[in-house]
């Protein structure tokens, strides 16, 4: 893709923001431009002293490569963009550990954009990466992102995969975990266990991860004959502060439940401090199931029962759809949702006599 | 982001790619050029009817952003690219939350690469965005970054700008805190409460911040004439579980601490837990002070006394020094340091009777 680069400049010239050329570098080596070119990409086509000697130049002359002029003649930058809704939850550190390692594998770089849950913020900063052209996005989707919003996205031909939520509705590839039979598993566990009154910490309807999960927890009540109460519902996001709060408000119910799953792990980590705080022990005078189990929830003490959500293996299919996608954009829909598994430790048990 | 993008073109003129530019479009419109653009990226800070007539006329005239041309001709591409070397410490979404702020109040997008404490993985990914040509890097160096990693960066005139930890003597700007201070504020708080033996949790000297907090903790010691003992340090990476199994080693020492410091607040949540699966109660059987006060400290059960480092603070610095110095690339270096404050919470006590 290099020969041509820079071809546009004048031969020679200084380009307009006053750095070194290919072309300069050629002239100055005495080098053809797709020697040079092919050198910079430490490509084996080039002589070992011939790369060894451009790389020097390169350096010395303070040479960059101008890739936005390439990418206006060549179709593939060999960036791939990364938005993600957020970054305080330490499960999206392994899910963009599993998507970098898949795609660097693969010759691609990764650009980061977070939206923090502002739909206004995601579009900005993908938007701008768009105009770089990158191949492929993949996309967690801040709440409240339309399907025009993604549409827009791969609107000039870039391929679009979503990864843990989506966007219903929008025919674009997916990959993430199967949300309702993984909080369900959460529900029949404490069943089996001997829980009746069973109530749900963090809820988030404005995106698609808290509409299945909320539906989880339905699924896994009716399964066991038992009715869906909404006051036993703390809502809020999936954060520390929301599980803290929403485990004493569930405490301090006139009937308060025996146990309760949650929408992750993080709302389970401010539920277990909203208990010791409370003077209560997980899984002694309440249980607890999350939703995840990234690293931290074998550390607790004690340890959290929770449900696995496989964030590398959907972080490595999420990736192989993209890279996919880019090489055939008219192949079939994916969607790939794995199942979830249930990761018994010690924040569960039966609750306590004359409680159920 | 977008006034200034195309203001090199000729007012009124005919772009060299042969399209109307944005600053027609906006006057034929009557309009700003940032709301046009704004516009053409479907912000909903425009009013739809706007919108509807931004976008219609853009396609009527045939324009297309197109920015990899522009940053051919203009010098500034309004992106700023933010390295961190790590985004699974919450203080990073603090920091990122307060430069993202700033520099898009400035017009600027920001971009971000993750190294997670790869320089080689840093070197790739801040490349392909050099390509680009943002207007200038934010960086937290991954452990191991030399001054020629900065120094290429900057080689084809990207403003360069440190925050949190630096590459010493590599002569760039910086915010962040100062962590001598900020460690032996805490050992000191220690040492007015009475504590002799005074162990530091987290160590992490491949970092400049793990040398400065470790020279701040033997800062504390020295100040109070108490000895500094190696085997009182627990070293590991400022992480939980550098924390919980650092506070559990220290415990099993002959003469254990009966207090600690830490390098950061993950170590001090990762030694809280550790303190509890020992059925000790931090404050009472064990004082610790953490390092940062990211939310999630003042959550905690006991809450968390640490060291507030002023993030979100010297993050908004660090986006005015990387401002400054595209706007001057030859004014002087700035090196800006916050002094830390104590934020005295329910971790810390006396030592337990007759073990001081």
């Amino acid at each position: 893709m290099d020969a041509g680069t820079e071809g546009s400049e004048p031969q020679g010239g200084v380009s307009s923001v006053g750095r070194v050329t290919l072309q300069q570098l050629a002239q100055e080596l005495g080098l053809s431009t797709a020697t040079v070119s092919l050198a910079l990409r430490d490509s084996p086509v080039v002589a070992d002293a011939t790369r060894h000697k451009v790389l020097e130049a390169a350096r010395s002359r303070g040479y960059v490569a101008n890739r936005g002029a390439a990418s206006l003649r060549t179709a593939r930058t060999n960036i791939v963009g990364i938005g993600l809704h957020d970054i305080i939850n330490p499960s999206f550190t392994e899910l963009l550990a599993a998507l970098e390692d898949s795609l660097s594998a693969a010759g691609k770089t990764v650009l980061l954009g977070v939206s923090q849950e502002d739909v206004a913020r995601q579009t900005r900063t993908l938007g701008t990466l768009a105009e770089y052209r990158p191949d492929a996005f993949i996309v967690s989707p801040a709440a409240g992102t339309t399907v025009n919003d993604l549409r827009a996205l791969a609107a000039s031909g870039i391929a679009v995969v979503q990864v843990t939520r989506q966007v219903e509705g929008s025919g674009f590839d997916f990959a993430g975990s199967d949300d309702v039979a993984g909080v369900a598993l959460g529900v029949a566990h404490l069943v089996e266990l001997g829980h009746r009154r069973i109530g749900m910490i963090g809820s988030f309807p404005a995106a698609s991860t808290g509409r299945s999960r909320l539906a989880g927890y339905k699924a896994g009540l009716a399964a066991a004959g038992l009715p869906f109460d909404p006051a036993l519902i703390a809502e809020g996001p999936g954060l520390r502060e929301t599980g803290r709060a929403g485990v004493l408000q569930l405490l301090d119910l006139p009937q308060p439940p025996t146990a309760a799953v949650c929408f992750n792990d993080l709302n389970a980590f401010g539920a277990l401090m909203g208990l010791q705080s409370a003077g209560l022990t997980a899984g002694r005078d309440f249980s607890l199931v999350g939703y995840d189990d990234v690293s931290e929830a074998a550390l607790w003490h004690p340890p959290l029962t929770t449900v696995f959500t496989r964030i590398p293996e959907y972080g490595v299919i999420a990736a192989g759809l993209a890279l996919k996608r880019i090489a055939d954009p008219t192949r079939p829909v994916e969607r790939v949702m794995l199942t979830p598994r249930l990761v018994v430790r010690d924040t569960t048990a039966p609750p306590p006599t004359g409680r159920r």
